[in-house]
């Protein structure tokens, strides 16, 4: 087991958009409940399978396993809760940390969050003058809850 | 993706008890409803985490990915629901198929039943004599129904 360590933001303004190249990721998850969430994941040419517990604070134990990108074609398409989520996704680094910037697609567009993935939950950072409001805690941007309830319906 | 065409049974009497060598199989779910399992099971020393889509008629899609020992063992022990199904399995081979044959232990003790893996759901077969009754459609006998409801309360 991994352990995730996630704390996730809301932006400011345009300035993240020249600053990394976006890839596209198409995700979908096999179950999303409070509990145990299994995600299928494909980001450019690789596929992943996830597996994560529940969080607790900005925890949480997380099991990943690299899948055939077929495999994980017909999962998404077939198999997986719909809609499914689709983002780009830049990394970009500021002061030696990676900040991932999703810009969301389809029904959660004019969505963007950054999250940066730390060690320990008390490690410092410097936040980019680009970042905004902390949403770690907000349920509403778990990836899981956009199925459910899009962006474009809050 | 693999397809699954697999046709259950009840048994008759014990003399499939000294047919087969008992192989213990621990096992559990991340997902269990109609649309789609998650399975993780430890055979011996092997462990494989399973996707299943919804059954129609005798035949589901499956997808199968080997995962490490220690990983599952977290996933059983940590993540997966409650309880967890524990049961022998022995692999009967019988005119030149191979039976397998559950034997149930915990909550679902008493239960034993036979599962034949077919190549298309009209292919012909002969029943062993301690085959019996017949319980593909029934979904009482689905493993992921054994947690919620098992054998004991039946």
């Amino acid at each position: 087991m991994g352990v995730e360590i996630e704390r996730k933001f809301l932006l400011f303004g345009d300035a993240w958009r020249s600053l990394g190249e976006p890839v596209l990721l198409r995700q979908g998850y096999l179950s999303s409940t409070r509990e145990r969430v299994v995600r299928v994941r494909i980001e450019g040419e690789q596929a992943v399978l996830t597996i994560k517990g529940a969080s607790v604070g900005a925890t949480r134990g997380e099991w990943e396993y690299p899948i055939p990108l077929t495999d994980a074609a017909e999962l998404l398409d077939g198999l997986c809760e719909q809609p499914l989520i689709e983002k780009y996704r830049r990394r970009i680094t500021h002061a030696g940390m990676v900040w991932e910037v999703d810009e969301f697609l389809g029904a959660n567009a004019g969505l963007v969050v950054a999250e940066i993935e730390l060690e320990s939950e008390d490690q410092a950072f410097d936040k980019p003058e680009w970042v905004g409001e902390e949403v770690s805690d907000d349920a509403r941007y778990f990836n899981a809850n956009l199925i459910r309830h899009p962006y474009s319906r809050w």
